[in-house]
């Protein structure tokens, strides 16, 4: 059974506030769940059905907390419509300064606010193996519980780093060229890209902002031929990064 | 003000039954209803706010039923949290058989179930501009709501064509070649993609089914380099597009 104490303590991690000031958040689902107990997340608590713990014995470290629950206890503690699996709480991972030798190549996001398409970008950013993000102060929030769910595990190993975006860009080595996705961009079709530098996307409505415009040293468009106005961040993130990984 | 009938018609479109039988679906908020007003769409009835007729009134068509309502009417009749806007009433498009010789390159999804991905895909469809797409019977219905609300307006640039695709595929011409997104297929990276045939993208749990994948005469693989173990199928068809169409 969850008790009123854990339930209470669970919905605070729904709120931004409470996350930062327990520095926890919780992972809902049977992949996300057991995708963060096959990482190296520090865990506070596990709440799972008796078929989760079953299939998962292998994954539940000793000393762990595993409280055993029904799905409706799991559907009603969390944030997902049904869940038959498992609730974790996790501690967040602790803020590191980002190292540019160790990143040949970054995904920056300039105010993208939707948590679902911050989740598919991480996962995105999985795939095509790159182990940081970059985020301005104002995008959406990594430890979200929507960003989470939408991660499909991703959110396990890409790491977080919010700063200000603006400074972050005019302060990296001067060798490091800024990729920007803009509609007056050059045709990404046309350049042979090599993933060393900085791509930026922006918000999903205003795009780039012109102050981290300025800091753009090459705007990159994705030739379109129909009607459509624009691609959504997520999908234009997924094209870029193809076009960047295509060709090592 | 929406009337009581009205209001009973609007919440029956939401439902497939319904829609089918008066083959007739809605088109909510700002963008959409717009996009649907500049189409050859048959339009049974518009509910607007005074802020968008004042803004649109260009685009709404002599004879045209408009009937001025307030904010809370639109959200409270409609699927979208909040709607500002217009809320339109549309008659579907009367189903057209397939022609090959229209279309040399053609998107089919096999059993793809979630609306906002259709949604999506008919977004990327229309960036690429192809201006139809084949859908198995069991995929997510082109004129749900949600899918109507994910597509931005493409939905007026993209005819829908609901097939039995294994006969569908089974019946093409011999020329046309089958390319299938699957986990052990060729590399998109190696190979120079010419927008001929057909593309097939598969169920999001599922993939394609294996009577689909028999028809299938190439099937691709996007390179991931990380931990991510699939992509979204929206994300999937967006990048398997880029790769068709970078070539020509």
């Amino acid at each position: 059974m969850i008790s009123k104490g854990a339930l209470k303590y669970i919905r605070s991690l729904q709120i931004k506030k409470y996350r930062l000031l327990h520095q926890a958040f919780t992972v809902e689902g049977e992949k996300s769940v057991a995708e963060l107990l096959q990482s190296d997340f520090v865990l506070e608590s596990v709440f799972a059905t008796q078929k989760f713990i079953d299939k998962h014995t292998s994954l539940l470290r000793k000393g762990l907390e595993v409280v055993q629950v029904s799905e409706e206890e799991l559907s009603k503690a969390g944030s997902m419509e049904s869940n038959n699996a498992a609730l974790a709480i996790a501690k967040m991972r602790p803020a590191a300064a980002f190292s540019w030798e160790e990143h040949p190549f970054v995904l920056a996001l300039d105010e993208v606010r939707d948590p679902g398409n911050l989740g598919t970008i991480i996962r995105i950013a999985d795939w095509y193996g790159l182990t940081s993000i970059v985020l301005s102060e104002n995008s959406a929030d990594f430890y979200n519980q929507k960003v989470i769910a939408a991660t499909m595990g991703s959110f396990t190993r890409i790491l977080p780093h919010y700063v200000d975006l603006a400074s972050f860009l005019k302060n990296r080595p001067k060798s490091v060229p800024v990729f920007g996705a803009a509609l007056e961009g050059e045709n990404v079709h046309h350049l042979e890209l090599q993933p060393t530098g900085v791509l930026v996307m922006g918000n999903e409505s205003h795009g780039i902002r012109p102050e981290i415009m300025q800091q753009v040293t090459q705007p990159l468009h994705i030739p379109g031929r129909g009607g459509a106005e624009s691609l959504n961040v997520g999908t234009a993130t997924a094209i870029l990064l193809d076009n960047f990984f295509r060709n090592i």
